[in-house]
């Protein structure tokens, strides 16, 4: 299987562990677009009935709404059964790096409010240790040149996103991603909680202790990592 | 001498600790209005040269614009050697509660990048025990009505600041205000943490540990409480 291939395939699986009356979560990314694509499959099928969809991005909102699955927003459910996202990386104890795409606050707010979460990914991200993916951050632009600084003071080789023209990529809250490029995050934990006493960061990637399945994709087929937590 | 002349006084006396050479931090409110009016005098006077201010909001950034003192954005200066702002209460350990104007994420940022602080308040606003005052939170939209659901489940008796017109308070990063009507803040550092590791919170309104001077106004004049930290 190619690349492609192993992402549709991860994403078609993860469908078996939403059922009907669930409110769902649903994230953002290559391998979650094929997820939407079966479920909305399923849903048009009545293989899954009366569920409604909270999604982490305008682009999955609307692939949800195409295929006409309802969509509510976070505040108007009481609470989200089970939320499939993607993930830039995962180590060998479950914890996660997200934020590549720069939604991390709403991804974690997702998440965080969900009973359970499945991370679909495939093989390239998982790894032992996190951090050689760069950690993302959002920092309000008010003096985010001194937030800058206190990031390259700590060691974390901090790196203002850019768009394409060279200007600073702008967050959902018009705020700008610095990434940390890391290398080995040897304690994250301490990393999490240290980042998030620094004023001028509103939220960062990583999400400690919040996966409850990961759906890996290997050649062979996805691969399930059960009961993590 | 009324409330008014209390401030004046307040406002006033603080401005010997301005000294030439400064990068100054300007903040925001009735009594700093007072101190901001001095300075510009005392600039113009050429008592005072040299310096350069940092606003926390836009109506101080104006007023010493009109009195000729120059101001710079957080981002342009390597440091702020003193700040002056006020407070919304102050506790017999020099903690306090800002936030009253939905300011507090500014004011934090500029606060704890100067390297010492002054507040300057009447009398009214000291306390032994903080929480009296409703501690200001600020959330992002996305969500909030769970964020308000874990406040209120944390026993914080949360409330949507809102305007005149009922609809929500926004903030300067267009987020929302959640009061939280404690009563009684026993641990303030517990409580700091805890806000700070919200998803949903992206700044709150203890300041802890940050005042170097408080100086207050009384019946009898300004009191000046020094060497707090």
């Amino acid at each position: 299987m190619n690349q492609d291939e192993l992402k549709k395939a991860v994403g078609v699986k993860s469908v078996d562990y939403f059922k009907s009356d669930m409110v769902v979560g649903l994230g953002t990314g290559s391998t979650v677009y094929y997820m939407i694509e079966e479920l909305g499959r399923r849903y048009q099928a009545g293989e899954i009935k009366n569920i409604v969809a909270v999604t982490t991005s305008s682009r999955s909102e609307k692939q949800a709404k195409e295929l006409g699955i309802p969509t509510k927003d976070l505040n108007e459910v009481d609470h989200i059964d089970l939320t499939i996202d993607g993930a830039d990386q995962i180590d060998k104890n479950g914890q996660g790096i997200k934020g590549g795409g720069g939604a991390h606050l709403l991804e974690k707010m997702v998440a965080t409010n969900s009973t359970r979460n499945i991370w679909i990914v495939d093989q390239s991200k998982m790894a032992d240790t996190l951090g050689s993916f760069p950690l993302p951050t959002e920092v309000i632009p008010f003096g985010c040149e001194k937030t800058f600084t206190d990031l390259e003071k700590e060691g974390l080789n901090p790196q203002f996103r850019l768009n394409e023209d060279g200007s600073r990529f702008l967050t959902h809250n018009k705020n700008y991603i610095i990434d940390l490029k890391i290398g080995e995050i040897k304690h994250p934990h301490l990393l999490a909680d240290w980042l998030d006493h620094q004023v001028g960061i509103v939220a960062h990637g990583l999400f400690l202790d919040i996966v409850n399945t990961i759906i890996v994709g290997y050649e062979d087929g996805p691969k399930v990592i059960d009961n993590i937590r």
